[in-house]
Parts: C-alpha cells; structure tokens; sequence
C-alpha cells in the first residue's frame, strides 16, 4: 500500500512520510532506515559540527537522505552546508530565520529545497527565495518552534501558495505522530508531512533509553514550551523560538525563573552537560511535541512508516463513508 | 449532500457541525440559523444574563438549539441552568472549570451533555461525570482556551474515550473553520465539530461591523492569547484560561503590562466600555481564532454549513484517490 502525492513524485519516493532533521536525535541511521522504508529520510544538521555530520552520511550508506541545518546557527558555519552538497543530498532542510542566505547555494546544487516555517510571513519569504518546498510548522511539535498551530497554518499557507507559487510543495509539521495525523494534514492540503518526535522515538534515533522511557509515560499534557533547555545547553535562540519537551523536575524547577538561571548559567551548563552524558532524565530533557501523547513503543523506523500509511488509508476509507 | 456520523445520529441532525456557545456574539438567531441549515447551534449563555438569555431564547423560535455556559460563572448564578433547562433545549455545552457541580441536572433534564476540555486531564473528568460528548479543544481557538493544540488534543481524548467510555462522541474544536478542518477532524477520530471564529463571522452573529471587518484583514499570524481583554472587562478568568482575539492597538499596548493595568483596571473598564459601544476596534477587540486567516467574508450561518460540507467532502474524496 502506497500514498501518492506532489511530494512522492519530486522526491522519488512511495510515502508523503519526511522524518525530520532533528538536531543531535537524526542521525544517518535513521535517516536511512526511513528512506528505506520508502519515506524520505534527513540528517539533523543542527548547530552544525564537520566530523559528526561526515560520520552520519557515511552510516546513512548509499541510502537516499537529506540534511537539515538551523539557519541562524549555520550563518556562523556557512561552509558546512557546501561540506553537506559535495554529498549530492537529495534534499536540504532550513529551519528558523532567513533562508536567503543559503537559498541560491542549494538551488545551484540541484537539491530540493525545504524551508521551514513558523508563520504566513515567513512562508511567504520562503517563497520569495525560491523554497520548493514551504514546512507549515505549527507550536505543537516538540524541539524548537514558535506560535501557530499546524490546523491553521498549514491550509492558510497552502491558500498563500496556491495564489503566488502553486508549483511549490506544502508540507504539515507539529503533532503528526500517526497515520490519523497524516491523513488530516492531507484533508488541510498539504502535500506531506514531516514527522518529528514519532521518530525520535524509533529504535534508530540517536536518543538514550531512559529519555525514551519519559516520553512513553508522558501524555501531550505534560510538554511546555520554554527556554530553560536552551540556556542551560548554551544556545543564544532568537525571538520568536523556543523549545518544547517533556516537563521534568529540572524545568519545573526553572521555568519561570530564567533570569535567575543566565545567572548561574556556567554551574548549570556543566551540571546539565554531566545528565546528558549520564542520561538522567530528571534533568536532561526529552525531546518530544505533544504528540508524545500518542506515542506508546519504540520501534523501527521502517514500522512507524507502515503503520502511518495503513492508518492513514483507513482513516481516509472511513472519512468516505460518512458521505451520503 | 450530508456527512452522517455518531453526532449527527446522536443529535438528530444532518450534518457534524455544530456552533459554538460564543458568550454574548452567539444569540438566538445564530444559533436558530446553524440549526435550520441542518447543523446544530448554541445560544452563547456566557456569564449569564437572565434575560438576555430569555431573549435570545425566543429569538430562537422553535428551531431545535442548544445552550452554553462558562461553568466557573454558572457556579455563581446556578438557577440558570435551570431556567434554561424549563425550555427543554436538545444539548447543554459547559465550557472552562470541573462540570461536576452541573452535570447531574442536565443529565436529568435529558438534554445532551457536552463537555468542552483542554486537557487529556479534564477529559478523564468529563467522562466521570457523565460528559456525552467531550469536545476537544485547542489552543488555536479565538476567545477563552488553554495550551494545547487541536490536531494532538482530539486524537489523543479519542484513545482514551475508545479505552474507558467508547459509547461518548469526541468533537474538535480550535481551528477549524472550513471544509477541510472539518475533514481533518474525521479524519482524527473526531465525530463532529465545534466552530468558534467562522459562526462569530456570519451575517446572524451579534457582532458589530467594524469588528468584523478587523477579523477579515487579519491573518492568522495577528491572533494573541492573552489576559488583557479580560482584566478591562472586569472578568476574574481562573488559571489556565486565557483568551485569543485579533491584536489591535489597545492589546499591543498592555500586553506584557498586566499588572500595571490591573492598577488602572477601573478607568479603563469604563473606556473600553464605552469603546464596545462606539464599536471602536483599536479598543474593543474582535474575539477571533488563527482560522480568521480562513476567513474572508461575512455570509449567512447556512451558506457556512453548506461550504464546509461541500468542502470535506471534496478533500475526502481527494484524499482516497491518494491511496494506490
């Protein structure tokens, strides 16, 4: 069984499926396994850093897979995304602040170009800069994002495109954790998804056992969006971005109190870089949206693909019968 | 053409929409109209006004309608729901705060019971005591809400209802204000939908022009969720409960700036008083969700009904010829 849209004909793929390019969690593995799987698969690029990014396209082997970067991150490290070109990706994944600084380089290259966006402002700048691909990303998604939610944002950017640009794709991201997520982001008029923490919570992410072990417990009530992961991790994100994850002591702790915690910044960054390295969830954080709710196994990549296909084809088959 | 679902069974209707109880912009005309074109409509009993609600009552006529409160305020007027229960409406919609102390009276009147929640938490609540039909909603919503997002919240409670209570309905709400939120919404379990923002823009809402001509320049991106709208009305809101409207100059200017206008909270109850009567919408604010950027007219409550359903069924119809 297949689902066949715009985007699994630019791509060259059987399934509307992307998994995201999620900083640190995407590695080459899983970007692997998901193309494999008939999906399209990214590296997360991330802040960016030369040796770890030529490690994950070499255990991504001959599979076909993209990279994703942070824009504003990769402004102080352009010359890794030409480092990711030499590699011929299929596709590449920009995310938070202008693309136009990179657009033409990846255009030249002939890769696809994806721009994440959080607002129709934005969405209309990754038009103007030639994305061939604008990602509707709405606040419900775990890791960095902003306001909007995806039920909106996804067909009020597909309207935008349809009126300056139809030749451009449309993907949903932020809450797709299944295949009832997929079929609703196709009703919206999307062209795909990308699906962010259904994967960090596959057994090829690059994520510790026991911040797998939260993010199975946890339901979509227990995530915030906040600050405190990125203070304590040393990461100076512009407005209007911040970062969801699941609720654990740490940022109940701190969450409201960030002045406060830049105060102490350095105590709590050594402290913070010893749980990530001894996986105490109680102060390292998982990485997950609020479709971390819906989340209740680890599994391989392949099988979260098929599952959201077959979900999603029942879903639709029953949407019709409701017609008469 | 129809969409038949256990709602519409349920209800005794034609199609799964149903208007939302918008405090004071959901009179008897409205929700008269949603009825008659086959839908279901709520008469907005807001914070409760014995004799607005009479009034609008009547304005109803005998269409078959609803009636909703804010459920923390009915706790102060209780005799309410009984005088609204005296004219034997087919459905009572109690929004914001445990049901609890309600639910039982509308049980036994034999009207609908419909719970709107924002969490998975207050879902389980709902179920208890005795919600017929949980409505889900998030954040995305114009007007009061919480944090959590439509496309995550409605599948979410539709697991746990199938687990514990699977003889209750699941509607989305938050979002939606066309044929394909709709069709996205079944296509997430959901078994019918509340509609907020799309009825506020209808010829039969008791809304004022200028107020929705701000609504239909905004984009999605213009919406806020916020404290401030309530501080000048003098509404005590509990936590988490805050409300989205369209940002006009008033809201920029005390947003951030809450406690300082609780300090000047009666002078500017009595201008932003006198501003709802002048209409003047760099004051008052239109109460309307992120869909608003869906929104581009005003037309009748039946020619909504209508496209909305003409709309699902097409992106339905659609989505299946994916399927290869």
């Amino acid at each position: 069984m297949a689902l066949s849209t715009r985007l699994t004909e630019q791509l060259g793929i059987k399934h509307p499926i992307i998994s995201a390019p999620m900083a640190m969690a995407a590695g080459g593995r899983l970007a692997a396994a998901v193309s494999g799987a008939g999906a399209f698969g990214f590296i997360g690029g991330g802040y960016g850093d030369a040796t770890w990014l030529e490690t994950q396209f070499r255990e991504a082997g001959n599979a076909q897979v993209g990279c994703g970067f942070i824009t504003w991150s990769l402004r102080n490290k352009p010359e890794l995304l030409t480092q990711v070109l030499d590699k011929k990706p299929r596709a590449v994944f920009l995310s938070f602040d202008d693309p136009e600084p990179f657009a033409s380089e990846v255009r030249a290259s002939g890769a696809v170009l994806m721009c994440q966006v959080q607002t129709l402002r934005d969405a209309q700048r990754a038009l103007d800069v030639g994305a061939d691909v604008v990602v509707a990303q709405g606040a419900e998604a775990g890791g960095h994002g902003a306001k909007r939610a995806t039920i909106t944002l996804v067909p009020e950017i597909v309207d935008l495109v349809r009126r300056v640009k139809s030749e451009a794709l449309v993907c949903a991201a932020g809450g797709i954790a299944d295949g009832r997520g997929l079929a609703a982001a196709l009703m919206l008029g999307a062209d795909g998804v990308v699906v962010g923490s259904r994967f960090w919570a596959s057994r090829e992410a690059l994520v510790h056992k026991t911040l797998h072990d939260v993010a199975l417990i946890a339901t979509g009530d227990d995530t915030v969006r906040q600050s405190v992961t990125d203070i304590v991790r040393g990461h100076a994100w512009p407005e209007p971005y911040d970062i969801r994850v699941v609720r654990n002591a740490y940022v109940n702790d701190w969450v409201g109190r960030e002045r406060e915690l830049r105060q102490v910044a350095a105590v709590e960054r050594e402290r913070y870089a010893a749980a990530l390295i001894e996986a105490d969830a109680t102060v390292a954080a998982a990485i997950a949206g609020e479709a971390t709710g819906l989340i209740h196994d680890i599994v391989p990549a392949a099988e979260i693909v098929e599952r959201m296909i077959a979900e999603a084809v029942v879903a639709m088959q029953s949407g019709v019968r409701h017609i008469g």
